[in-house]
């Protein structure tokens, strides 16, 4: 039978649909496997992804989405190059700062370059040659561009690829006040992104990393999946990521002593676990001690860390320890041994020849138990300033589950969130080291305040996916759907009235803007309503020569699975009802 | 006076305007200096560069006439990475043979990848994964992505810079019909995509270079200051870029020799021009010997070129040469002198120890002098299959204006042009080097027949730029202004009417989806006007209070200059009238 029309737009056959059957044994994240399966990505090399039709019609959506809210807040769209001279980054002082992430490289003169992974440099340049005058300012640029972090294990498809496209956006300020107002805009404009792409995001206060700054607040989609974790009051709206969440003490006051302080010979060196278990001591009278390499300036090589049995170190506080080196570096069993003279798990605080940092909750304890800093002995009974003095105490800890919230209102609980969005107040950490200045209204040179404002535009589309997805594939959000409305004929190839109704249809739902897929392919209608399904089409219409003597056609909702028929007449009717399609 | 409106859109007060008033010492190009001035672009480093707002506005414009014009031949988009593996080039072979412009580098685990060039081995690796049967056939994709060539000299600007915009389109075959069926549709496309653009475009035949194939096309905007030869036939359709067009012989046949052939002692050497004007000789009687480096196989390390004394070499013609090794490589003097015995000015035919091919032009000289292979020696007189035989005879040179045209009608005419397109015909190239096939109609694997089409973006802007411009800035054909209408309000600061109907005239023509500007920045007129001129905005109303007494407004047109008054309540008739605004 000849095909009735002669249009290549979005015909299943004339497209590259790919998608896979089989669960793909590479990929753990759920969002990983569906982006593989519903053919939006294919892997190239490790972290480096080809965004497939089906893939980047979601990327561009999500794009469209991000561009429309920064307009909106009068952030000006510029491009700056992938491939940034070090320079810039000497000048910073991120070249030496920003670890292997940064992929560095020469050209063919030899000179230095990096692939860039964020722009705070190049725009900080750009600012210090265009603008001279407070007049000017306050200024608002962003980019929608490819960026590039060389991870040390990219893992879960494109939610931690090499190779990523992200919305960075960087304002320019005379006083933290102006600062203060744009960063606020950027959080009202970062809330109203996440809530038109259907994402169920948290806001939580951060840590500034690498990027640098004071004030930080993450958006975090909430998902199990998540490689975040974020920490909420039960009562109050205190929320923060988990580095930087302040573990407070869990008891008031130290308990009275009532133990003396004995060393025990347990023969063999014991974990905690096995302590607990062979002298039935509750963990938390137990500790555990981690040796990190030290800031030279306290003539040591290493500073002892000590927290609780059952407790984690938060890695983001230890590093914010003045005694401890940057990056933050663990001792290795041989170092310990040789430092301290014992096995990392007979470290104790009694005679050690280091440096000591307790955690506050290690503050609080009275009769514990820790290593006698020789092989298999350990001291029973040891209470602080009876039988040593009481070393220096900060907050080392992660939270878990139960403490009380820093803010003193109720409980922590812990979420697992993808970092989709993170804003910052960056102050003058790049226009000092860059000398990026204006004259200000007195005629004085004064440094610029800065802030940037970043999305994760590709880790979006992978997080809208962990939140949307069923044992069939993935459930779009209207506004992220690949194609919001499918049409599935059956046997059009052998049924002249089906191809007629369904060309008729997808020409009209074309005319009025609607992005509409025709599944023209001579398959079994089982493999085109599976595809349509692992895709993700919220609005299905199933043509069949049966039901066309009824002029109906019948309509499948992706998410709630609802199914019912619809007179042809109405069928724009209908779809104004049930759905928004958002352009 | 309080300002009337508390909206961020386009304003220049609120927008990166950054004219420059001087001319910049480092911009040849008349594009690359205007594109500085009108603060579209900005040096980051040598062949770097920022996309300010204005620029970014024009990329996006050209972008979308040419998303639109694929969509319309049925090219599916898609992203792949600008990070490609080392091993995919090693598998088509252009590893060893794309030169130096290949930036390769290294990533944290020593494993070695390329900034992609262009993207040939990535679509063929995701083809032969993704495609099996020719059911599936034809397939055409392409993408709108930053690419990125280290170019020896970076130079006019975006024009030849070295990261860059790029369209670049694939399309896989079972046949050639059936690729040359995409190809001319392509080639359809691309031209439609040029009118829209407003570029002043010739398509000629081209050499397909490192891109590699059979058959290509380049589309050439016509500009005294592009970079490349591109040669028209006066009366026919003949067309083709210098590199590739054939250089036909200047006469039929030899004249019969009338002198005898001598040796005659210069003391110096000289040059052809000095060697003209002391023996009064025509130039087309002299002629230039080159030696490049030989193909192992000739037993030789060098073979020798000839053309006559006035024309030029035609490098990629001797690069076909199967003598000649890959790349072209000139001996230096010091080796001319070891191999020849002689000077590179004293060298000639007559006792050469070297391999020798000769011009079509030279094989119908007669009584010609060359070099003797002696220091300040020359033969007079010299004779083909009289004094030596006539050695192997090529087409060697490049054509000059008045050559006869190759098609035979007609002469020849050399334009200079910027090739903003290029098609080629790979056939079999990297789906053979890279094993990518498929099952055709008898069940028998076959190698997939390939097709590309690029288009420079980002250079597209520099061509439009060098076809229009004056004295005063950029004349923008209307596809690629920044902005369409440019509002100029006259003291609005201190006038309120001024103000009250700049900003109505500027939501109006907002709400109707037409790209306006609002000058409202506290400058002088003059500074006013001067700017927009030099942005190239084609629509031009200013504004001023006397005239709004007869509720008139002053309409500029930039590409004519025409001026006129305009009745407030006629403007938007008007506007329809004068431009169609292509969005």
């Amino acid at each position: 039978m000849p095909l009735l029309w002669d249009f290549t737009d979005m015909l299943t056959s004339q497209y590259l649909l790919s998608t896979l059957k089989e669960n793909q044994a590479d990929a753990e994240a759920a969002s990983h496997q569906l982006m593989l399966r519903a053919g939006m990505v294919r892997q190239l090399a490790s972290g480096l992804y080809v965004w497939l039709p089906t893939g980047l019609r979601v990327l561009r959506k999500v794009e469209n989405i991000v561009r429309e809210e920064m307009n909106k807040v009068g952030a000006i769209e510029i491009i700056m190059p992938i491939v940034q001279p070090a320079n810039l980054w000497q000048e910073s002082g991120r070249w030496e700062q920003y670890g292997s992430e940064l992929l560095r490289f020469t050209d063919r003169s030899a000179r230095p370059f990096v692939l860039g992974p964020t722009h705070e440099e190049v725009i900080t340049d750009l600012m210090r040659n265009e603008v001279s005058s407070y007049k000017q300012l306050p200024l608002k640029f962003y980019q929608i561009q490819t960026k590039f972090r060389d991870e040390t294990r990219p893992r879960f498809g494109i939610m931690r690829s090499r190779e990523f496209v992200m919305k960075d956006a960087y304002s320019f300020h005379t006083s933290q006040e102006s600062l203060q107002v744009t960063y606020e805009a950027m959080h009202q404009a970062y809330s109203a992104i996440f809530i038109r792409l259907g994402l169920d995001v948290r806001v939580v206060q951060a840590d500034a990393g690498a990027i640098g700054g004071s004030v930080s607040h993450e958006f975090q989609a909430l998902t199990d999946s998540g490689e975040d974790e974020i920490v909420f009051s039960t009562v109050s709206d205190y929320a923060a990521n988990i580095a930087l969440a302040e573990a407070v003490v869990p008891i008031a006051q130290r308990a009275i002593p009532s133990e003396t302080m004995r060393l025990v010979d347990t023969t063999d060196t014991l974990s905690i676990a096995k302590l607990v278990s062979k002298y039935s001591l509750p963990v938390e009278k137990t500790v555990q001690m981690l040796l990190v390499r030290a800031c030279e300036d306290t003539g040591h090589s290493f500073v002892a860390l000590m927290i609780r049995g059952d407790h984690e170190l938060n890695d983001t506080k230890a590093t914010q320890l003045l005694q401890v080196a940057i990056p933050l570096k663990f001792a290795s069993d041989e170092e310990i041994r040789l430092v301290a003279g014992a096995h990392p798990l007979s470290l104790g605080p009694v005679n050690l020849p280091l440096p000591l940092i307790i955690d506050r909750s290690v503050a609080v304890m009275s009769d514990f138990v820790a290593g006698a800093n020789a092989e298999g002995k350990y001291f029973f009974g040891i209470n602080w300033e009876r039988d040593l003095p009481l070393p220096e105490v900060a907050d080392l800890r992660k939270v878990i589950d139960g403490d009380r919230s820093p803010d003193g209102k109720g409980l922590l609980k812990i979420k697992r969130g993808i970092e989709v969005g993170h804003i910052f107040q960056l102050g003058n950490k790049y226009s000092e080291a860059m000398n990026a200045s204006i004259q200000n209204k007195c005629g004085r040179n004064q440094a610029l305040k800065m802030g940037c404002y970043g999305i994760g535009i590709s880790r979006v589309v992978a997080a809208a996916i962990e939140q949307n997805h069923d044992k069939c594939g993935i459930v779009w959000p209207e506004a992220l759907a690949p194609f919001n409305v499918a049409i599935l004929p059956i046997n059009m190839h052998t049924c002249n009235r089906v191809q007629e109704v369904a060309v008729e249809l997808y020409q009209q739902l074309q005319a009025r803007g609607i992005d509409v897929l025709l599944d023209d392919r001579k398959e079994r209608p089982g493999v085109m309503f599976a595809d349509i399904e692992l895709i993700g089409v919220p609005h299905q219409f199933i043509i069949g020569n049966r039901n066309l003597d009824k002029k109906e056609i019948e309509y499948k909702n992706r998410r709630s699975g609802e199914r019912r028929m619809i007179k042809l007449s109405t069928i724009f009717d209908f779809l104004v009802n049930v759905s928004t399609f958002e352009k």
